[in-house]
Parts: structure tokens; sequence; C-alpha cells
């Protein structure tokens, strides 16, 4: 290639994603990170619908360096979606076609920041193969959100994505989760899609020891959100109950 | 008491503590977290002279509540810094009596979110222990970026804060890590006192394996910050260098 690469900014979406309640950009994200989006027009993202969406809430703001109709917006294949990013042998390089032609690429997943708890991984190797520099922006990370309100160990901790969902695999991943959280003090984070949060909460106050710390966090940057922490005996005292509607972090510590 | 207690807020802080060049507050914080900021005037903090410092940066974007010398700041005791935060058994609740009077309170350590890779996670327990409210604001995680900036595996990683400084005791836990890597997949987060970065990559290069992938990120949200990840044959080929002066996040991954 002749012309120097664009950039592969990480571009971070608000945590509002499929909620009844939408907060205003400015509140969750910095100026610099709406001003970077603004000026984008090629894109690598989950999904093209909700990309045009977040873009027009970003030209609500700022204005954009060009309509979003005319915008390349590519999706990331189905397949590599939740699963399969980091294991599956999936080549991005070809995603990065205006990268290597010199115009800045983002890539942008539904809420929060891509490849982290989200697809994307992929398409950030294939910028290091290719020597595309890349550049993370600020914005709304759930996970840490939910890790620092939490107040469990924050200098030892790990996110596990999804917790399986049949009932028995579920407490037994739960049950591992409580140990390694009490030999080695390591906070144990996890997610549930939101309709099976209140399911979730009842295996884990049946499955973990009383003396076993729970945190919450629901809604995290929306009006009402919440952030619930106690072992299980105060949880039980304390009747604290989740929504099946808010995405929502959990959290296990010793 | 008879008033409802106020919020505990933690208060994410840029990362350029220490660093020769100062980004601008409103690239790396939205302007809702500068906004509270500025309301705040009962700190608890990680160290009052830095918290000023930061305060002051603050009053130069939205004018301050009340002048820094009449804000109260309490430090958190050096004992349980960096260490012990989590084990010490330390009851922080008498630093939230502000708080059981009906004055909102802010959390803040040097650099990032407070309770995530810092101290902080004790007085989060207090808050909940007391039914205080406790809102995390959106700021910059040198970590989260630096994760999503690695094409690691974002769905399934650890924070595992720092490495031993001893030789062989490093060589032997960067091994471990990378073993741990390979068989769950799971991306090992971790940090390093920067004027130890030079060594602490050399060790990395001379100890893992050349199909292992290394990230590392440093100066994040700074002019010049610097995204590098390769398998450990890729670095050699490359030369990738650090300095011993930016403070940087390692990642290792399968």
């Amino acid at each position: 290639m002749n012309a120097a690469p664009g950039r592969l900014y990480l571009v971070p979406a608000p945590l509002d994603f499929g909620c009844a309640l939408q907060s205003h950009l400015q509140e969750s994200m910095p100026l610099e990170t709406l001003r970077i989006t603004a000026t984008l027009q090629h894109w690598v993202c989950e999904n093209a619908k909700s990309t045009r969406a977040y873009l027009k809430r970003v030209g609500e703001v700022l204005p954009l360096a060009a309509p979003i109709q005319t915008q390349t917006l590519t999706e990331l294949p189905r397949e590599i979606h939740k699963k399969g990013d980091h294991q599956g042998g999936f080549d991005a390089r070809p995603l990065l076609a205006a990268a290597l032609q010199g115009h800045d690429v983002g890539l942008v997943s539904e809420a929060g920041m891509p490849a982290v708890a989200d697809p994307g991984s992929s398409v950030v190797r294939a910028a290091h193969l290719l020597g595309i520099p890349v550049v993370p922006l600020v914005g709304p990370v759930s996970l840490l959100l939910a890790l620092a309100a939490s107040g469990l160990n924050g200098q030892n901790f790990a996110f596990v994505g999804y917790v399986p969902s049949q009932p028995a695999e579920r407490a037994q991943r739960l049950k591992a989760l409580e140990k390694l959280a009490q030999q080695t003090q390591q906070t144990q984070l996890f997610i549930e899609t939101p309709y099976r949060n209140q399911a979730l909460l009842a295996t884990l106050l049946q499955t973990l020891q009383a003396s076993t710390r729970l945190a919450t966090s629901s809604g995290l940057t929306l009006p009402g959100a919440t952030n619930h922490s106690g072992d299980i005996k105060t949880w039980k005292a304390k009747g604290w109950a989740l929504d099946n509607a808010t995405p929502t972090v959990f959290a296990i510590g010793a």
C-alpha cells in the first residue's frame, strides 16, 4: 500500500440499548469520543440498524461529517456474535479494506465497549496484523462500573461471560465460581440476558453460602439504576429484587 | 438518622497522573461526570494533594460549588493503599459520616476508577452496609481500554494486579498466567510500576512461548499512546519497545 493506513477507532456506545429510557449521550460519553465518532464514515458493527440509530443520536449533539445513508456500515457475520469471535479463526482483515485505503474506521457494538463482553476482537486482531493503529475511545463499560460499585475485590477480578441456562449446570457453575472466589479472593463477574435476571437471582440465593457476597448493578448510567451488594444472608433479609427487563451485571466475592 | 443519606459517587480521574503531558478533561470525561464532580464538597481520596489538583482542573471547565480549600478531603489510611483494602478488614464506615448527615460524598483515586486496580472497595462496602446509595460515574478505565485494544479474548478475562518484582518469582508467575490463558482461553491482564516496564517486557519475551499473544497499552488517552499486540515471535521481529515512564497495561492471551 502507498498511503498511510487510517486508524481503527474502538467506539463505545451508550448502555441503554433495548431499554425503555434513553440517556443523554453527554451523560456517559466524553465530548472527544463524540467528536471523533462524528468524523467517521466507515464502520464495522455488530448491527447496522442500531449503529445508524446511534449515529443519529451523535448527530443531534455534533454535526456528522457525512449523512448516515452515505456512510459504509459492514456487519460482523452473525456466527461470530457473542461466541466464537475469539476461537473461531475468523479472518476479519477484509473488513478493514477502507482503513488500508487511508480512511479511519470505527468498530462499534450495540452497547458499551466493542470487543469487551461483545464481538469485535477479531477485527482488532486483524488491525494489528495489518499495521493499522488501534485507538480505544473512552465511554461507559458496564462491567467496570459494576465492579467499582460492588465493593468486592477490584485488585483481582475476572469476567466469565454468560452462565449456563440449564438449571443443574447453572447451579454447578455458580458453586464453582463461588469456590474460586473463596480460594483466590478473585471477584467473579458474569452476565445474563435480562429476561432471566430473576431466575438467575433465585438460583444464586438458593445456591450460594450465607456468607458469600453477591453484588448486582442494573440499568447502569440510566435513571433508576440500582447497585446492591451484601452477603447472601443480607440479600434474603433485605429482599432486594431485580426486574426482567434491565441489563444487569452480577458479581460474586469472598 | 433522620435525614435521608447522601450518595457515594465513584468519581473517575484522568489517566495522566504522574505523566509529563496532561490531557484535556473533556477528552476522557463525560460532561455529566464533571458536572457532578463540581457539585461535591466531601471527599474520600487516595491522596488529598492529587485530589485538589484534579478539582482545580475540573474548576477550569465548570464552576465548583465551593472553593477547594473549604472542601473536606479525607485520605484513606496508607496501609490500605494498593494492598489490603479487600482483605484487611478495614472498617471505612467512619469515613462516610458526611453522607449519613445527608451530603453527597465523592470517592476518588489518583487515576482511573476508584476501587478498580486501586484502593476504595472498603469505602464502597461501608456505603452498602450503611444504606448509602452508590453511584459509579463514567470515565476512563485503563484496564478495559487496554483489553479492547489488545484483540485478545474480551469475553473471558481476568485482571491479576501486579506481578512479582523478584526475577525467579516473576518468571514463574508469568508462566503460570500463560498456562492459564492457554488452558481456559481467559485473557490475563496485569500491571507494573512504569519504571519497571522495560524489565518486565524483557522477561516476557524471554519467558513466554513463541505462539503466545502479548499485548501492551501505554499512555492510554494521552497523545502518543501506543497499543501493540502480537505473538512473541512478532514482538521480536518488530522490535516493539516500551519506555520506563509511561503507565502500561500488559495482557497475555492464547
